[in-house]
């Protein structure tokens, strides 16, 4: 029987970007199309870029020889809550009139290929796992401090789900009772105090009670040009609040990866999103205090890393969430184990 | 090939308690020993009296029919952190004097078994797992409300373990970033607000900043003999500050429960320990925190359901473990989508 090379297309959705790649089944990128989300013009506008995006793939791609017909599907990361079973986005809180949209179908319509999706930070998360941060590990919590903070967690070599397909809402986990407004309508939650916008908020808040810090004079006093990345980069210059930010948001993200450890005691959790790159001024805070807050013996073997795979996570991950529906990327330990349970099982009865 | 009866021996290594049962491979209890636990008296006295619980059930079974020979081994719930691999228990909190003790390894001296070793609160998941509560269903969180909050999750039929085999540190939550201090040294701990000690604490805590309450008379100014129990009971007759620290417990709960259903979002929440008997009085204002904290799509299908083992719980669940160890009771989602992918594979490649 000849042994045939598959190939794989995955996507991710983003609010800013459409990530797009063609990729062997081995991982490795064909050929690649990034593009601009025009979400302010309409849902049909963004499905038709995602169309075009992969229509782009495949037509490269056959110029290099990956036909059409070893395609085994097309795999989309986007973003929750999301339903694998039926393909359907149900919300994509930063894509406007994003409701109960239907994309698989509405992508079947126009691509002839089996087409999957999968919430995007489990798709990054599964990523990591694949090729980046995680690949040699088969447990693991992805983190991606952007605007939020997303969560994806692996066990065993698979994505936690759960029931109504939501594990993994890490962000909205309460970490100060009655604390900040989140942008979910709860007060406390992770992200309300440790997400790139939580560290913008917190530092405007400082300024309006009157803490002066270089960043006024940096943006003219335009407050609304303060981002997370300025903040990080006026903290390694010196700067005393920049620097006190840095210092309560390593707490805050602190207490919640402990959090996680508490809970889950993975082997690696995994930071990604804009934040992470923020490098040793990010995770040097964050370490010393999850060793503070998590248990010494759930913090023994726990890694703390960044995310390896930057821009290509979501879109790598979505080729591994087609492979694994496939049958052709196995869950390792769990599959192992199972196995030789079924033996024994066979053997004693 | 004659189908042999199997039988196990679950231990569960209290406190307060040793339960030790000898179960057919059903999980049917053909006999049970229950002994109070004489921690005091040192450890060579507790190890001990476990020995002395299992030859007794050994006992009683022979006299019922179970030969030595049928028995596959003993599985013993033990307080954590501990590891299963090893055999050892490195802290017994409550029982004084048990530090990093070779329990499987001082068992095994005594008793002519494979010994297996479990956590407390896994066990007890893996209990209401196999036979109580969520005997239906394959992913679920038990939380133990005791003196602290232990935590057990169960995901595809298989307890999460962690990396360092103390997945399931609930208790250990921060809720309330900078709160109240915690019996493990951090603050804000979902056990310092939610478990029945806390309930206590901050029914004193009222008492003494001036708040009126029946307790006082009922305990007769002796404030030390008011308990979680007295406090419901006392919030059932309509005293106001104990109906208040029933509301603020629901909420605390709530909180703790949304953060497990946005993370994990398991199938069910068992609520098992002696808090979990106050009833509806405890599960209904539950409910309406966790629906006003959790998200919709996390909610749907999850239920929040008291344990139904009772003392059984812990010592079924370390009969189930030693099953499980066998390849005698298996993961069933797991174990059956891999092997679909597993034939998946075998016909693609």
């Amino acid at each position: 029987m000849k042994r045939l090379s598959y190939y794989v297309i995955g996507v991710d959705l983003g609010a800013t970007n459409i990530v797009c790649v063609l990729s062997s089944k081995d991982g490795k990128i064909i050929t690649k199309d990034t593009r601009k989300t025009f979400g302010d013009k309409g849902k049909e506008k963004t499905i038709s870029q995602i169309i075009n995006s992969a229509k782009n793939v495949l037509r490269e791609g056959e110029k290099l020889g990956v036909s059409a017909k070893s395609i085994l599907g097309m795999g989309v990361g986007g973003p929750g809550p999301i339903n694998s079973d039926s393909g359907v986005i149900h919300i994509a809180p930063n894509i406007p009139g994003w409701i109960n949209t239907s994309l698989v179908k509405e992508l079947g319509n126009e691509l002839d290929l089996p087409i999957f999706l999968e919430n995007d930070a489990n798709a990054a998360a599964l990523g990591e796992w694949w090729l980046g941060a995680g690949k040699d590990v088969d447990n693991l919590v992805l983190l991606t401090l952007g605007t939020g903070i997303g969560g994806g967690i692996i066990i065993n070599g698979e994505v936690l789900h759960g029931i109504g397909q939501t594990a993994g809402e890490i962000g909205h986990m309460v970490i100060h009772e009655g604390g900040l407004l989140c942008g979910c309508g709860n007060r406390g939650c992770f992200e309300a105090y440790a997400s790139a916008k939580a560290v913008v908020n917190r530092t405007l808040s400082a300024i309006k009670k009157g803490k002066k810090t270089e960043l006024t004079d940096l943006v003219e006093n335009k407050l609304e040009k303060i981002t997370c990345k300025l903040v990080y980069d006026t903290a390694r210059k010196g700067d005393n609040l920049c620097k006190h930010i840095v210092e309560e948001t390593g707490k805050y993200l602190g207490i919640g990866i402990s959090n996680i450890i508490n809970i889950i005691n993975p082997q690696m959790v995994v930071l990604g999103g804009g934040m992470a790159k923020a490098g040793e001024l990010l995770f040097d805070p964050v370490r010393k205090y999850v060793g503070e807050h998590a248990f010494n013996a759930a913090m023994e073997g726990v890694k703390i890393v960044p995310a390896t795979l930057g821009t290509n996570a979501g879109a790598t991950g979505a080729v591994a969430f087609v492979l694994k529906k496939k049958g052709l990327l196995k869950k390792i330990d769990c599959f192992d184990q199972n196995m030789v349970r079924f033996f024994q099982t066979c053997i004693h009865n």
